[in-house]
């Protein structure tokens, strides 16, 4: 596919970046992909492993050209041995529908990233993804067995094992895993399965401080609790989460919720230990649920929480950087303040949410990304944001990944492991094709993120209306869970004709780097109208809205459908014969076949 | 260290391998390893990282000569930050110790393998060891964090962080947790920790056949349960157990000793379900405890199994070849067919036993070293079980790694991997200084591991009283259980001046290896006798009396203590004047003086 529509649709992620690739492949079985890596070799073409585009560092851009590697036609579950505990499946597979199959045999993958309904186990095995489980189930590589992959050469190797331990060579499996793409094109992955438990519940619990809150987090863990999830939220995360979700929770400064999974005894005596920490710290309306409805509403909303947050303020968006840092347990309660004060001195709306139980928080910075005074408080926030995870002897990113956005600070988290990492994707790709630019691997600098994705917006200036338009364009974060839904999206499995690509190309097109053609005509007919995507869209983009007003103005433009302008014609030639009833119908068709 | 009798004692570990080293170094900080590098880089000389010297596969040896470094001295629990979950240690703490220590803060360092009184962090880290509580705690790469590591080039570098999840860069850690010292030398390892769980129960459970033993396992599995430990014995074992720790259990073909551990209510349901499983399958005499003491010797006996089993037959060794495969949990129970049928087909003493509820088998071979006939069937033997792994798709080692014995299987195991692994081999040894022959990176091929350690015993047939010796000797496993007691070995910490190295020299001597010397007789004479090495000594090895033996035969070869043989000089001159009594002893003073 190479036709400038569709390959928009390519160019960006959840990211502010936004690369344009030459080409998108779509393979169906590693045949596939070893024929597209050989061709690549050969012609030095860089070479870009795709799943569901939920990246949040924009590590499936094409920084320097070339062919993504789109794995949403290689989806299937190849096997579940359930009595191994052990499933097979091809990277394009989605982790809810893999859970779907699974729970059929009583078995779940763990790991549990917000993008669920979207991402792939490619992307989850690229990035080594996890979400809010990890402090009792670990993350991606956790699970991972092992793995087939088509390395720059062409070559297929596998990896590992469908056993649960083993030291047999060095693990290349977890070399793999949160490699972005750059070591190798996986194929296949051995996954690890675990049954599902056979009780759980739900826990919330208010505090008037933060860092109370922080506080409660490190005394659950220590008391010997072992939560499947703990969350935190501040006021603005919560605030969100109400509103979009209607949940009626009540408005404080701290909000906590935390799933306790296993045996009901032991459920049972984990709650009892929780119940006495948040008594201890004074805890505002402490209570719990084993009603499933009702706690996968809370965790719903939890995972939605980060698109939803491209809602808090008309004209702002949500600029991933420096989201996505992980502490020490320790430096959990002092890393809260930094980002509260960070965001006071910045003059900055920001958020703090995170998986608390792995010390992974998420700051947030809700910003205009049209107005450089906010945007250049932003970048600085974002410096200071990472000193002080270095300070507090964090890592750069918990589940997201390099990519692009963090290479500039990869040196100074790495040291020489960044020259150690250089070593290896040396030995593995010494042609540097497989997803170059990426990790501080081959470059550690990044173009201003204002210069990309969000450039247009500045470009609109003083189109009031266009502008308007290309910030609810915006508004949509790229977060993929309307791939699940789109019915054209599930025929076609192409972005230009699915609900995401329709916003990014209306965005493109207000921005005048598309123009009016064919092709975008057909990329907008041939939606359905159905208002699937606007009802999962977390930040409630109205893309029904934007796909009608694009069919207006491309008709404008004279691109309009053949049967709809033939019809168009006929009324304007005829009148409107379907005004007429039946019988005078009837008449004037006789009429007409006379003449 | 460079005199012979001193680096002989660094020859052997408990595999049938023997290199003696051209040098050992004990470093005691970062920098001393440095400068050996640094050394070792510019002279082009191999290094050899060594902890407790308990590797099963020749991975500590010197196999191209060169400097093993000894971490013996550099031991110390840096930090243990109880908040975080997180230690900071030297590699060459003992894992008992670490968890004795950590223990005072309700904290433990989960992999356990059978050697953790004698066993080292640096070991565990260089094999990714496990041992019995992997199924539910994982292997020693589950629970590093982070490690300090110079490189070939003598450069040092930190990688991973003191977080629980992390997505920033490749995972370094990983790699070089179970590269077996091939990759870096570790100097420094971030440590993971749990809470002790504050409930446990052991269960015991008997069957009429090993196959519904595998049967109970997988059932077990599959209900739900998360057995803290598993294990499963054939009778062999568990009549070597009932022998060594005269634990009384039933004789029977299949042993089940398991651990739950939780709260207490989690730890009862899941005893009900196991209670339930040995019922169906018609197991015999199902009982459990939650004893500690009677806990801790059931499982004490467990741990020292396999040392233990070098006592099953007079004149016979426990050679471990292919002694540590994994298999898919479905596998097990044909495995374990397969190891029996090919123990009838080959005529050897086999016994099978393993950490079952992760599917890592441990099947034994038990032969005369010094027998041709039984030492070429245990390859045939070995060769097969092979067969019977990769059919299986099993690993060829689950916990101890590849080290020398198993390089030739390798190709077949890892296929592509391997020139994967090279790759990466080169990449950061280019020049082959760490550990080489190792793995099957630089050499697929093995000598006959009968030529080695054992070719003494060969040497000596004809003189029966010398074999009969020897075979005492070589009775000891290497297991190095006795490092801990011995007071002399804890005073210098050089393997010559403890119990393992004594009776390691007194096998040599006899073998013709090494002739009596000043420095040999110095190793024997520094012994205090106390017998605290034979107490703890699984297969019961009497170290006394080779010690005994060994100063009579230096003596008789004119190697005496100076102070000895003053006395006894002095006796052969004046009499045995200690049997005089005070006062004619106060006269023949006075004589002596006055002449």
């Amino acid at each position: 596919m190479d036709d400038k529509v569709s390959l928009l649709c390519y160019s960006s992620d959840m990211s502010p970046f936004a690369y344009t690739p030459d080409a998108v492949v779509f393979p169906r079985s590693r045949e596939d992909v070893v024929e597209v890596v050989k061709y690549a070799s050969e012609s030095q073409t860089p070479i870009i492993p795709r799943g569901a585009g939920t990246s949040v560092t924009g590590a499936i851009l094409p920084r320097r050209g070339g062919v993504i590697l789109d794995f949403t036609r290689m989806s299937s579950i190849k096997e579940v041995r359930a009595e191994d505990l052990v499933a097979v499946v091809e990277p394009g597979v989605v982790l809810d529908r893999l859970n779907a199959e699974l729970a059929k045999h009583g078995l779940f993958f763990p790991p549990d990233p917000g993008s669920s309904s979207a991402c792939t186990i490619g992307g989850m095995v690229g990035t080594n993804a996890s979400g809010v489980r990890a402090a009792k189930y670990g993350t991606t590589r956790n699970w991972v067995l092992g793995l087939e992959v088509v390395l720059a050469s062409g070559e297929v190797v596998r990896t590992g094992w469908p056993v649960v331990k083993h030291s047999t060579g060095y693990d290349l499996t977890q070399l793999f895993v949160g490699s972005e793409g750059t070591l190798g094109v996986v194929t296949e992955a051995v996954l690890k399965l675990a049954p599902i438990p056979p009780y759980r519940v739900t826990v919330t619990m208010f505090f008037d401080e933060l860092g109370l809150a922080g506080r409660a987090v490190t005394e659950i863990l220590l008391s010997g609790v072992r939560p499947a999830a703990m969350e935190l939220l501040d006021r603005t995360c919560l605030s969100v989460v109400n509103e979009v979700f209607k949940l009626g929770l009540p408005s404080r400064e701290g909000f906590i919720v935390l799933e306790l999974d296993g045996t009901k005894g032991s459920v049972e005596e984990e709650l009892r230990k929780v119940k006495g920490v948040a008594d201890k710290l004074g805890a505002k309306d402490c209570s719990w649920t084993d009603d499933p409805k009702e706690s996968l509403r809370l965790w719903a909303a939890r995972k939605a929480l980060v698109p939803a947050l491209a809602k808090v303020k008309e004209g702002h968006v949500l600029v991933p950087l420096a989201e996505d840092p992980s502490f020490p347990i320790s430096e959990m309660e002092g890393a809260i303040r930094d980002f509260q004060a960070l965001g006071a001195k910045y003059g900055l709306t920001t958020a703090t949410f995170g998986h608390a139980a792995d010390g992974n928080l998420h700051p947030v910075m809700i910003v205009d990304p049209a107005d450089p005074g906010q945007w250049g408080r932003m970048l600085r926030m974002e410096e200071e944001i990472f000193k002080s995870v270095l300070r507090r002897r964090g890592a750069l990113s918990a589940e997201h990944g390099i990519g692009i956005s963090k290479a500039p600070f990869a040196r100074r988290a790495l040291g020489g492991g960044l020259e150690v990492m250089r070593s290896l994707k040396r030995a593995l790709d010494p042609k540097g094709i497989l997803n170059p630019g990426k990790m501080g691997l081959d470059v550690e600098s990044r173009e201003d993120p204002g210069n990309l994705l969000y450039a247009y917006l500045s470009r609109l200036r003083g189109e009031l209306q266009a502008l308007r338009r290309a910030y609810e364009a915006v508004r949509c974060f790229r977060c993929g869970f309307c791939r699940a839904v789109c019915p054209t999206f599930n025929y076609f499995f192409v972005e230009s004709k699915g609900a995401r690509g329709r916003v990014i190309l209306s965005y493109y097109f207000l921005g005048g780097l598309v123009e009016a053609s064919e092709a975008l005509r057909q990329a907008y007919d041939q939606c359905t109208l159905c208002g699937h995507c606007v009802q999962v869209c977390p930040p409630g983009v109205k893309v029904v809205d934007i796909v009608e007003q694009m069919r207006r103005d491309l008709a404008a433009k004279g691109f309009i459908n053949s049967v709809h302008r033939a019809l168009g014609e006929n009324i304007l030639k005829y009148g409107n014969i379907y005004g007429l009833d039946n019988a005078a119908r009837g008449e004037l068709a006789k009429e007409l076949r006379g003449g």
